[in-house]
């Protein structure tokens, strides 16, 4: 059964023209990640220059997209990364891809380049796509921008879009989309899409799904079932209620144990301080402060509600969400045991539309130059500010931690294919190393953490086997719009999926299918970032894992380089 | 025939030891480049961290190194490149070459790093290797430097030796060496050797030559006669006189002919300046100004004699040489037509050991960012302060125009894996883009430069053949220690080079021998290049050089991308 209310919208932001047009047969039941890795292999030269006109920035709704299931109305947005060189998929949750997904959007393809540097707003709605002349918002802040946007626009629209970092082609910048609350803190933090969103002159892009229609679903007795199921699994999950209450900081403790949380740019794997960043204290803020909220969820119907809002103590400061990857890249990473500092920090970053897993990795590397001591606070929020005023230093360090080490000389650089590890020191997860290296992605949890695997996380036995799996399976819920956490619900029962699909499209999916379409996922990727120029001489840990012990383990990374090479043997 | 006299030392700088031991068979008939090639391929891991300690620093003597042969004393240093992450040979002339050969080195190579930061002077002599605390020189220009060792070491020692711009890990710094005058100004410059030295904890290395010998003659009738032969070819030709007159700035009116010169960040190929830059301006500053001269010999011997010592009108700034390159990258490409402005910018980058043609690039790039404007001497000499003070936007520009490019967000970026074009733009000279493209070494002009070839520029006919003849030919010259200058002398008659090394070594080379072991090199240096890494995604130029015609003729880069890839069909 062909769906006819999705379709591809493809707008030329040079000619400011635009077409909606039916997915090829290729596409048709491809979704979010798998999607955008397809139409990469299809319609991007690999070799482009990513900050060129022939690079396109995609935004695809995963398969489940726009019917409220929890935790899975998650957008993909990508295209070559001009960090890693290669292909991009990076995800959010928010509104963004529920109201593509209410306008019949399958993928919305932005291509090629204006020859002005006038900023747009670009509007989609049921009428089609219009350009509206962006003003009054270049230079914003997200936080400043977005009200202006939802004035505009109307407090019901969903809203993508960049801030200053964005506006600076820094690497390290993302997209930033409005949760259900307005808010623009859910972001599409990693590979710098942010920057190619800035090279087609796109401040926002507004979407309307009010003006559309929800999608249409073949079988709704079959799909309330399937949702039933899956809503029951997911509650009963012992880990949906700890993500609920402590959020995804709980987390921290486990790191702590395994002694791989980042501390003093990757230099040790356990960090004294923890106690003023553990989940338990951030709950306890959470639960007493004024303006906090500890359970908050970032699509509307998500049922684990792993996110928060976030106060200091002063009142000053309004950040959400505080994560886990943060408190890891901006706490303990830079020495710091004060989670207000930390918020601190973060709502800058938010504010600036960038990554703060890579802005953290770059200022640890900054703090082993010298630009910081580690622990003070103060001074990071000073670099975090530089960055928004745009210096050299601060230009240095939004474009990321490979770059800011390159340009201080510093060794110890925590990052695969241009782009900063996540809150996993690797040397002592050998799993997660594996992930770190071989994905196409770079270095990124999301691709496949092996932390809650039965395994000896030290030992190198079973970790390609292990990664390969978690990183099909991570794609295919990407390729869903499903939240990794939606894995609690989606694991219990495996006919689940396949389930939701027949009654959502009548398609006959299988038992597979998440692994098949993740599988593929990662396939096109490679295929892609092979012509795009990447070797396995790309797929490593850093030389410097491979030699300098990490304490209190004394753990190095070996994995040997030729299981890394096989574990893509398609 | 085996050379007894040439051996391999080998300087652990972790240990401090050393040995000498003979050349391997393989090695045997190679020197100079292909040498370097040869010693990457056997003894560097491809994926190995530039700045590693699995990396190594090798200095490689010319085959025809070490009898003051006209422009044939050259020293070929390399290693794997932290700028282009593959095989590097950047030559020089001066005393370093000659002094290492009559210690009998055939090559120097330097092996891992030391654990702690402190700064050495390594001296070899007859005696062998030994490592003195460099004190007091940690820190210091080579202007300084150079001085305080020639009072420890003596007068006649060479000296290779890095300034502030290595000991801070830049990507653009080089290996000064002292020339005949002992003045430190025969840079190794190009790929980040200086910056590969400093992870040695090597301030300088100082070569007694004088407690060695004479290489051996096998046959001393038949060598002075080829060198008698080789000289007077060489003095015969036209270009030799042009070169000794006016230096490498001859070909400054030239490039502007053909349009060819690079203008305000590369966006032009024709300056309105010239005049103020050219090879006339230049000789009559040179023969009419106190402490100039016009025709400076780099080693002893040269009988081309084309570097030059200039002297600001001021006479507050002396700096040798002052070359077309510079001239090309510091003058026209900055919008500055003032030979004074150009000097004292070289004078700052000779003196932090430092790139001119890669800060050159950085400074218009950076120019293009609006970090100065076209034109502005005084603040591109504040600038290139910047990077003696290790300021963050210093550090930035030190790493080269790549880097500069990346961080403020500039489109226009001149380089080619990483390393920026020399003082020519590809565009309408597209030999030498087919040479930028497709050598292992990056863009390098020095690689095989197309411009004095009967051929039209602006076609893309016969252009790739153009350039494999003569990136072969200029890589035998660099194997054999020779100056690109003394192919005025070699290439009259081809039976001189075989002569030579049949009367020095005794070995019975072809007359096809300069360009196999040219050939050599490539190939060794692209196998490197592979296993680092490096694919034909790499051997492109940049993609807007592709899209933006060059004025006056309005030429793109179109050599197809299938004839770049077919280049080295070996």
């Amino acid at each position: 059964m062909t769906d006819t209310f999705f379709s591809i919208w493809r707008v030329n932001v040079r000619s400011q023209t635009f077409v909606r047009e039916p997915a090829p047969a290729s596409w048709e039941r491809l979704g979010g990640r798998a999607l955008l890795a397809r139409i990469l292999v299809d319609e991007v030269p690999p070799t482009c220059d990513a900050l060129g006109p022939h690079n396109k920035l995609i935004f695809a709704p995963g398969l489940l997209v726009g019917h409220m299931l929890s935790s899975c109305d998650r957008i993909s947005i990508g295209g070559k990364s001009p960090m890693t060189g290669g292909a991009k998929e990076s995800n959010a949750g928010g509104r963004t891809g529920l109201q593509l997904a209410r306008l019949g959007v399958r993928a919305l393809i932005l291509e090629d380049q204006p020859q002005t540097d006038d900023w747009w707003v670009l509007h989609l709605s049921a009428q089609g796509a219009r350009f509206d002349p962006a003003d009054g918002l270049a230079g914003l802040g997200v936080y400043a921008a977005a009200p202006i946007l939802t004035e505009r626009y109307g407090q019901d629209a969903a809203i993508a879009l960049i801030g200053p970092g964005g506006e600076m082609l820094m690497h390290a910048a993302g997209i930033q989309n409005l949760d259900k609350d307005g808010a623009p803190s859910r972001i599409a933090a990693r590979g710098g899409m942010g920057a190619v969103m800035a090279t087609k002159r796109l401040k926002a892009i507004v979407i309307d799904g009010g003006s559309g229609d929800k999608p249409p679903i073949a079988d709704q007795k079959a799909f309330n079932a399937a949702r039933k199921a899956y809503n029951k699994a997911l509650l009963g999950h012992p880990q949906t209620t700890v993500y609920r209450e402590y959020g995804t900081a709980a987390v921290a403790r486990m790191c702590q144990a395994f002694g791989v949380l980042p501390t003093r740019n990757f230099s040790a794997g356990e960090f004294e301080g923890l106690e003023g960043l553990s989940a338990e204290t951030l709950r306890q803020y959470l639960t007493t402060r004024k303006g906090c909220d500890p359970s908050h969820a970032c699509m509307a119907g998500c049922a684990i509600q792993s996110s928060n809002i976030y106060v200091t103590a002063d009142g000053q400061t309004t950040v959400s969400p505080v994560e886990y990857e943060t408190i890891g890249l901006m706490g303990s990473n830079l020495g710091i045991a004060d989670l207000d500092a930390v918020a601190r920090m973060n709502a800058v970053v938010n504010d600036l539309g960038l990554d703060t897993i890579e802005v953290g990795a770059a200022l640890g590397v900054a703090a082993d130059a010298g630009l910081m001591a580690f622990g003070d606070g103060a001074r990071g929020l000073e670099l975090v500010e530089e960055i928004r005023a745009g210096t050299a230093l601060g230009r240095v360090l939004g474009n990321g931690a490979a770059v800011t080490g390159q340009v201080f000389g510093v060794k110890r650089v925590p990052a695969v294919k241009g782009q900063a590890m996540s809150a996993y020191d690797p040397r002592a997860l050998k799993g997660t190393g594996v992930t770190y290296a071989t994905s196409p992605q770079g270095a990124d949890h999301t691709c496949g953490l092996t932390i809650r695997a039965k395994i000896d996380h030290l030992g190198t036995e079973g970790q390609v086997a292990l990664s390969r799996g978690l990183q099909f399976r991570t794609a295919g819920f990407d390729s869903l719009g499903a939240c990794m956490f939606a894995s609690f619900g989606f694991n219990a029962d495996p006919a689940v999926v396949p389930a939701l699909l027949k009654a959502r499209y009548g398609w006959d999916a299988d038992e597979g299918f998440v692994d098949w379409i993740g599988r593929e996922s990662v396939r096109l990727e490679r295929q892609f970032n092979r012509l795009a120029g990447l070797t396995p001489a790309d797929d490593r840990l850093p030389e410097w894992m491979t030699r300098e012990p990490l304490p209190p383990t004394h753990a190095v990374f070996d994995v040997p380089d030729a299981d890394l090479d096989a574990i893509f043997d398609f």
